[in-house]
């Protein structure tokens, strides 16, 4: 399996099969797959805690850091397959809507080069961006 | 775009086309990442909590929930694309790799309809598993 | 140290004291005390995954669980107290105030037995509550 | 209320007189509570992302960002003390636990200075440190 060849439901179905093995998709509730996918993101985030980008950067030049890396934030995509799965929700349809949602809220003409949430840039003149 | 015909390539560069268009590339050091996708998660648990399980299920009959989280899980996901995309990860293999680690942490005759962490049937006698 | 007779001062000394023996203020910029309240809130989420509400009351009915979750939340507390330190910010002062600005949002007459964010009974007529 | 005079029991009575007005302790179930505070942390972070710590620095001198910083986290601390006062934990006896504990794991000759978690240097020669 690799990105270049494997679909998002060949991925979904590898981790719903290992699930079904397990009898575990009694436990696979919306909300406890949504607590799971917090737990994960912690773990993915102990790689770059109290770290400069820097020495991010260098701990990921070691192939072993990377490779702990890529298993958090496989179970991060795991997560996220099952919870999708379970919901119903096609993931690849789903992001290409975002994408394109995402690209009115940010014309590139506006967002060239900014990190700013759209609010910023949208806000009418003495207006305030709502949380 | 859809689950059964898209690879997980395709939508790393259907990501990744967005960045470049808007010189984004620049923000999207492997911590900054990390701290996204810890907010778009943030946002995902936004439609679970102080709801039942129930709840959740009677919320998610709504088609107009079901695409609010699918918006929100495809958030996530083009997160983890871009942090995987900018480490050199393949998130299938990652993937693969990660469920053949699960199975033998997760041994299916032990882990039949258990929702356990393995550590719990992996100490041994007067032993204590540590987090 | 009990809750009835400890200010907040005394914890946010308490762990400044354990920072400065370390040498550790040095990195406790606030975007790394953000990823490690993350990474500590995963491990309270550890607590309740794959659990339902019964078997979180069941488990927490066991003092060693409790204590390691009081652990957990001692851990939340300990960043959310430096992250303040850092910043210059008074925890009561803006628990106080958010409290108050709660309280115009949440009026008891409208939100009372309801779990509902704010913006399902503020919104008007016809419009829309964004996220 | 501020942190110099303000106790922890007298935040918990806070926010808990608060859910009494408003008959909400019936939603602080732990769990949910849990992912009440993922989603609060992740609202920290949105003033973190994609900022650099200079600009996150640059943007903290600005008393306006800081108030939404504290705003933020007193949402954080809001449902500390109610997840903690639901269990019945007291959080100033946990945190003065876990700062002896911290000591014992983090002795300042071996920690000084240095931001790295104790496995790394508790390992024993060959030993591995498992996350």
């Amino acid at each position: 399996m690799n990105d270049a060849e494997t679909t998002v439901r060949e991925l979904k179905d590898l981790v719903l099969a290992f699930s079904r093995e397990r009898a575990w998709e009694q436990f696979h509730r919306p909300k406890d797959l949504g607590v799971a996918l917090a737990c994960e993101v912690g773990e993915v985030l102990e790689h770059f805690r109290y770290k400069t980008d820097d020495e991010v950067a260098a701990a990921l030049a070691d192939p072993a850091n990377i490779r702990e890396l890529a298993h958090e934030l496989a179970d991060c995509l795991w997560v996220v397959l099952r919870l999708s799965d379970v919901c119903g929700i096609d993931l690849a349809a789903s992001l290409r809507e975002k994408v394109e949602l995402a690209a009115l809220k940010y014309p590139v003409e506006k967002a060239y080069g900014r990190p700013d949430k759209y609010t910023r840039y949208q806000e009418p003149p003495g207006g305030t961006a709502d949380a």
